[in-house]
C-alpha cells in the first residue's frame, strides 16, 4: 500500500486573478469540474493501491481542505502551524506513520492527464522506495523550460525491477541555451516535486542531513494535539525550523537518490499560458478556448475565462483574457510569468 | 451671423460597448471632459459669430440633448418624428429659418481638436452661402481612408474673397488602392458632412432636386407644433418622405457646389483606433492610454477604457480593451473596424 501526502501549501500570484491568497490554485476547477486538489485525491483514490490519504496544509487553506476532502474515508490532515517549505512538511507526515509505510508525497496544484501513467510511475517509485531509496519523479521534458529544475539520471537500478536509475545530479533552472541542450543530450527530465520514501527511510535520511529539523519535527508531533482526522504539531517547535525544500535537504544529500520516468501530461500550470495548454481539449478549429461567455473573431490560440461578464476578442493571437470579479488582465502568451509582478497580484 | 444646425442622429455600433442604443456616442465624453454634443455646441458658442444653434434630433436622444444644452439661451430643438438621414433634417432646420439666414450644419458625433481652424473655415464657408453656394467642408486626407467619402476641388472660386473652390466631383468610399492614388493626386479631401448653405438657398435646389421631399417638409413644419423651445413636425407629412442624405440630394445634383479647406484635427471617431488616435494627447511615451484603473506591462500603443474594474494588461501592442458594465472587449487596431459584427454590438 502507498500512503499519499497531499502538500496544500502556499499560494502563488501568476494565475492572478482567478487564483487569490483566499481561495488559491489548488482549490480552483482550473482544468475540468474537479478543483486540482480534488483531482490530486481523486489519483489516489483506488484503495487496492493506495491507503486513505495524508493531507499537510496550513490553516488558512483549512476550509477549502475539509470542504473538497470531505467523503474521504480515513483521511488525516496535517495543520502546519507555519510554512516552513517541504521537507519539515514531509517530515511531519512521516513521523506520524509507521516507519515502514511508503509515501508518495503529492504537490495539490498540479494537472496530470494520464492517470494510468500516473499510476505505473506511483508503482515502480513505490518499489524502489521500499528498498530505501528516496525516489522523485522524472518527468519527461517536452520543451526547454527553464522555469523548473532537471534531474540527470545516471546509471539504471538493476537490483530492482522497477526501471528506475540512480540520480547523476540535480539541476536548478536553467537558462534557455542549457535547457535546449539538456532536451538535445537526452538523460534530463523535469522534476516536479513528486517523490516515494519509506516513511522511516526518510527520517534517517533528515536526521543524518537536517539533524535539527528532524529534533525539531519530533518534538512538534511529540507535543501535538490531535482532534479527530486533524493533527496540530506544537506551533513553538515548528515554529523553530529553518525552512527547506526536500530537494536540497534530502534529494540532493542523499547517497540513495532515484528517478522513475514519468511521462503523464504532467503540468504544474505554472502560468496562464500553461492552463490555457493544459486545457488544449477544450480548443476549437483555431485553439480558441472560451470558459463563460464570450465571442471571438479573427483571433487564434486565444483563451477567454470570464467569471460572469460577456468578453468579446477582435483580432488577436496568443492571447488569454481573465475575468475576475473587480479585475480584467489581457496578458500575451509570452508575458504570461510576469502576472505576478502586476499592482493586482502583489497587493492582493 | 451662422446658425449652427447640429444634427444629432442614429447612432453606431463600433463604439460599442461604451457607446449603447440609449446612450450613444453623441453624448458621452469620449475625448476631454466635454461629451462630443457638448464641444459640438462649444465650437459654435460665440455669439459675435454663431446664433443660438438649432438641434435637430430624434425623440429617443431628446432626454441627452435636453440635459448637455440646458445653459445655451436661445437654443431651439426640431423633434424629427422619425430618422430620415440628414437632407430632410437640414430642410426642416431650413423651413424654420428666415430665408437669408445662414446655416452651418455640424454632425454632433465628431471631434475637432483646433477650434481656431474650424471657426476660420466656418467663416469662409459662411461667406460663400451667403453668395448661394451650396459648400461643403473639404476635411484634409491624412491617410488612405477607405471608410470615408472623398471630395475633388475644381477651379477656385475668384468672386468670393473665401479661398473657396469649384467642387468636380464627389466620390464613394473608396478602395484602398484607390484612396492612396487619391492622396498621391492631391485636390482630394474628406467629406467630413459638413456643410454651410443659405436656407433659402437650400430649400430653391431642395425644390429643384427632391420635389416631393421639399412639399412633404413644407407640410409637416405647417402643422407641426410648437412647444417653448421644441418644435414637432407633423408627424405623418413626415413620415412619408423617402430617406436620403443632403450629398445625393443636394451636393452632387446642384450647380453651386462649392468646398473649403479645413485642416482642423478632425475625426469621425469612426472606431476605437479612431478615438484612441483622438486621444493621443493623453498617451504616455509608449503610446499607451489609461482612462480609468489599469496597469500596463510591456504594452505599446495600448488603450484601456474601464468604467470600473482594473484591466492589467501585459505584452500586448496596438490593442484596445474596453469595459463597460457588463461587457468587456477586446480588440486589435485592425480589427476596431469589425466591433459592429459582435453579437454584442449587434443585439444591444
Amino acid at each position: 500500500m502507498i500512503t499519499p501526502i497531499i502538500l496544500c501549501g502556499g499560494s502563488g500570484t501568476r494565475l492572478w486573478p482567478r487564483s487569490r491568497v483566499v481561495k488559491p490554485k489548488p482549490f480552483l476547477p482550473l482544468v475540468g469540474d474537479q478543483t486540482l486538489f480534488e483531482a490530486t485525491l481523486a489519483r489516489c483514490a483506488d484503495r487496492h493501491v493506495f491507503a486513505a490519504p495524508v493531507v499537510v496544509t496550513g490553516r488558512g487553506h483549512l476550509d477549502h481542505v475539509a470542504a473538497q476532502s470531505s467523503g474521504i474515508a480515513g483521511l488525516q490532515i496535517i495543520v502546519e502551524p507555519a510554512a516552513k517549505n517541504t521537507a519539515p512538511a514531509i517530515a511531519l507526515a512521516a513521523a506520524r506513520l509507521p516507519a515502514d509505510a511508503i509515501m508518495l508525497v503529492c504537490p495539490s496544484d498540479h494537472h496530470i492527464s494520464d492517470e494510468a501513467a500516473f499510476a505505473r510511475a506511483a508503482q515502480a517509485a513505490a518499489k524502489l522506495a521500499s528498498e530505501d531509496w528516496m525516489v522523485a519523479f522524472g518527468i519527461e521534458a517536452k520543451r526547454p523550460e527553464t522555469g523548473f529544475g532537471y534531474i540527470l539520471r545516471g546509471e539504471e537500478i538493476t537490483d530492482v525491477d522497477a526501471g528506475g536509475h540512480r540520480i547523476e545530479k540535480f539541476v536548478e533552472k536553467p537558462d534557455r541555451a542549457r535547457a535546449e541542450q539538456f532536451l538535445a543530450d537526452g538523460g534530463y527530465s523535469w522534476n516536479g516535486g513528486i517523490f516515494a520514501f519509506r516513511a522511516g527511510a526518510f527520517l534517517d535520511e533528515l536526521a543524518r542531513h537536517r539533524p535539527e529539523m528532524a529534533r525539531a519535527v519530533q518534538l512538534a508531533i511529540a507535543e501535538g494535539t490531535a482532534d479527530g482526522a486533524q493533527f496540530r504539531p506544537d506551533a513553538a517547535a515548528f515554529g523553530a525550523i529553518k525552512p527547506d525544500s526536500v530537494d536540497y535537504a534530502i534529494m540532493e544529500n542523499t547517497q540513495h537518490a532515484a528517478v522513475v520516468a514519468a511521462d503523464m501530461g504532467w503540468s504544474d500550470i505554472g502560468n496562464w499560458e500553461a492552463l490555457r495548454d493544459a486545457r488544449a481539449g477544450k480548443a476549437n478549429a483555431a485553439g480558441n478556448i472560451v470558459e463563460g461567455t464570450g465571442e471571438l473573431i479573427d483571433c487564434s490560440n486565444v483563451m477567454v475565462d470570464s467569471d460572469g461578464p460577456r468578453v468579446s476578442v477582435i483580432g488577436l493571437d496568443d492571447v488569454v483574457v481573465v475575468v475576475d470579479g473587480n479585475e480584467v488582465l489581457v496578458v500575451s502568451a509570452a508575458g504570461a510569468q510576469q502576472v505576478g509582478k502586476l499592482t493586482g497580484a502583489k497587493s492582493q
